[in-house]
């Protein structure tokens, strides 16, 4: 019979590493209720600039697990059904030197702090993002090798900065190693694809996750979304197009092309319309068939701005 | 005073030429009435297999104008409103040698061609397809070289192959020469963000658009959408995922996993589902900044598939 857990928030671990002791065991269709510290916790906090913030990248991430799954082992797929996140009640986003999309564009760093309220973050007048929480890094440990950093992605998920994996959804990932040795954490409560400037809009979360079993294998990672008839992007958007040889430097034509609109129409900064691009932007590959050049675009949701803007 | 032309359906050309003959003067503010032949249109017809058709790439795009616009000079932008668009009673698809995302696993040619009617193509048993029209190359000529061949896009929009630029969008697309020489055709009745099989569900439209001049300069091609609360991809999705150093490569990872999901779930047969790839499915951009591993997911709107299935 399917059990609740509630993992110690208090254990965290900044790396994927084999050799951790599972913090919890659980059985195939168990679930695992989660408070999960924000990305930077310590080092960011309400109100503080880029010149107040102590980044260590060493820490920044605080993972939740591993959490062990009776049973599991290598080919098998593990399901984790994400039953329900509420975020907390502030927020950050940044770009920082040498990091995201444009570095040379952006060559400083820039940190804002937001107050969340209501499932919205108020970002600039007249422009206001839904939030929709999701975890930035879940899956299983990759196995190979036995300590790694948490990011980049990798085989098992990890950092995987899927934005679509709210509350609803469902993702399976590869199994590499025995009791699957699953964590999750780097909590965003606001994302585009693409998440250009190199954050999300990081944020404290808590939710309930149900994981199960599968013995069978999948070869990459797949997802789930469901219908979601208020969706902030299916209220349209305004868009820009990258057209290059190289999916690279489309998205940054389109990307940049989205900044200079942002600050012409909307009267942003530059600053302020690159994190926006990062926390509600899409990066969508319009086409990647045609003899010899890519069409990627920056989709920017008509929803974030007050209709009289 | 705007006014309104219908457009001459006789009158085709298969390249940009700056030589031509305008078969159309319009005023800023006119509207253009059109009739589009499909792309390929008498290389391919209903019912038709791959071995039975006769494509000649030379003239396999039939565009519509050029329109000269009054008063139109390098340096302005052109904006493109699509009032209308309605699709004809047929369609093909396809994927061809040498040519697509994955030319390598589909080395062959395949045809499929489709009744279309009420807004809908069926794909398969349980798998069917809202259509939602668009024309694929639309644009200004981009001035240099002279002449070139109708793919890939250029700097005047062109070959875009944009699927949001359905009914009730706008396109803004930069002037580079006297007149703007704007064209259009490639039409579409359904195809996903990446087009990844090399073509969408290529079928005839009949349709509207205005033409507006602007005295300022855009960098790049810009649209908008409008709300749609009935949109096919409203209704929740399945995805796969492809983790990699290289946008192109994820892209391929995410596609080949999500021929493997349709042929596994749906019985599809691998070339179906490529095709069902391109025409329906979106290759999204998930994250381009994590530490040199990008993810790029392909989407497969739940919509299509009957509840049941």
């Amino acid at each position: 019979m399917a059990r609740e857990h509630v993992i110690d928030p208090s254990v965290i671990h900044h790396q994927w590493d084999s050799g951790l002791e599972p913090v919890l065991a659980v059985n195939s269709g168990d679930t695992v209720h989660y408070d999960i510290k924000v990305a930077g916790d310590g080092q960011v906090w309400p109100g503080a600039s880029y010149e107040d913030t102590r980044f260590d990248f060493d820490t920044i991430y605080n993972l939740s697990g591993p959490v062990w799954v009776n049973g599991a082992e290598p080919g098998d797929t593990l399901q984790i059904d994400i039953l329900e996140l509420r975020h907390g009640d502030w927020g950050w986003a940044a770009f920082l030197p040498g990091f995201g999309l444009l570095p040379d564009d952006f060559p400083r760093g820039y940190v804002r702090t937001f107050a969340l309220q209501d499932q919205v973050a108020e970002f600039a007048p007249g422009i206001s993002i839904p939030l929709a929480p999701f975890c930035g890094t879940l899956g299983t440990h990759p196995g190979e090798p036995a300590q790694l950093s948490p990011f980049p992605p990798h085989r098992g998920g990890g950092n995987i900065d899927n934005r679509h994996l709210t509350a609803g959804s469902t993702l399976w990932v590869p199994v590499h190693l025995a009791g699957a040795l699953f964590s999750c954490g780097d909590p965003h409560a606001a994302q585009g694809d693409g998440e250009v400037s190199v954050t999300a809009l990081e944020a404290p979360l808590s939710g309930s996750m149900r994981l199960t079993l599968h013995k069978e294998a999948i070869s990459t990672p797949r997802f789930r979304v469901p219908a979601t008839g208020a969706a902030i992007r299916a209220g349209g958007y305004q868009a820009t197009m990258g057209l290059s040889p190289d999916l690279m430097e489309s998205s940054r034509i389109a990307v940049r092309a989205m900044i200079e609109w942002l600050a012409d129409s909307c009267g942003l900064t530059a600053d302020d319309a690159y994190l926006l691009c990062s926390i509600t932007g899409d990066l969508r590959i319009i086409e990647v068939v045609d003899a010899g050049v890519w069409n990627v675009a920056m989709t920017m949701p008509t929803a974030i701005f007050d209709a009289s803007s």
